[in-house]
């Protein structure tokens, strides 16, 4: 199980007083390249092309975090085969008893021309 | 089937130079709000404290719009429940021959202190 | 003088109730495509590497946009060099007596490589 | 000067390859409410209902931020009179020898109904 913090600033908030549903996106994406390497990734990109695309999103939601909350990304990751990379992630809010939010990402892997790769051998060889 | 504009601006993409993913969510939303009626849920809103939540998501990418496209957000509603309504929402390319992405949207309601309500009257007896 | 209208959703809005402050760079970056012309900008960007930077801004503030609100995004332009063009841009709410926001918003033009060039001759010849 | 740092993520680019530069903004509000203090900004919005508004912005961009950069935000605050604060914001890359983004950020304070009040005792006390 992976940790990763995220704070709730204005820009994450929508007039409803909670944070925008979409937004839940860009936290899981940001825990994902911790869990990822984040050097490694922007090796892959930069070296070999290499980019992670999502490929399917599942999102249910239970509790809407506010403003000044510091969330807790818990994310699990299970290699699905060699092409496709599969990531359990919720959303704790500070001091809950259950998840806010939970989520399952899918990721593929494409070279600079968009095409569908094989997941890279540093990812392979370690989940 | 309600169709929706969507221009794609500098601010829609990501450097991998597709739509950054989490930003379908917006485009399924703004469609949303055309098709409920952005009148209604503005007096809804503001004269009797009512709000529309997400409460589960499913999406699909298939491919990436660019720069410069506009796409064709289509969107089809039914009802679940006095408490729960369900949009199947597909993203269209420019000449596209199938939907590059594919999504499914549950909303319900909630009062000002974020309390589940039904589903107001004049929703209710739309769809 | 030219117009341009933005409805501002849920995703435009921060927990204040407002439109949160970063989003009017978004409305003027549309609006600015409108200006120097979506397919043009496309057909620069696509088939000769050019892309325009924003240089420089200046905002004011002097009231805040509301969800449902249709703003009217006013903008002129002067081109200043050869290299530099310079917007003028105001957001007006329905209804206003004078704008709500009021921007200044320089840009220059880069090659693929993100080197400084010349305004492109299709712009220039028109401002 | 205030330093903090921020992570940029695919969320933060655009198709140009930089970060979409509205962005900054976000990140200049990040950094004030450490510089400020979350805890008592929280407060001060919960229990006593203010609020923190931007009143003024210049920015002048010498370089885009990429994919994987990790930014240092320096920021500079004086209180200009009783009602008004004043950041100086800067944006620094890995190994940079001068911003490459500058900015200046002007807030005032407002209670629930949006009118303008006096800079919070606390806030006072200490810049």
């Amino acid at each position: 199980m992976h940790h990763f913090p995220v704070r709730i600033y204005y820009e994450d908030t929508d007039h409803s007083g909670r944070v925008y549903h979409a937004n839940y996106l860009k936290y899981f994406e940001r825990a994902r390249e911790h869990v990822l390497g984040a050097e490694e990734l922007v090796r892959l990109y930069r070296e070999e092309g290499y980019g992670f695309v999502v490929y399917k999103v599942e999102m249910s939601f239970r509790e809407g975090a506010i403003f000044g909350d510091e969330l807790d990304i818990r994310s699990e990751v299970r290699r699905e085969s060699d092409w496709r990379i599969r990531f359990l992630q919720n959303v704790w809010r500070p001091g809950g008893t259950q998840a806010a939010v939970e989520g399952i990402v899918e990721l593929v892997c494409v070279d600079r021309d968009h095409r569908l790769v094989k997941l890279p051998e540093s990812i392979r060889s370690r989940f």
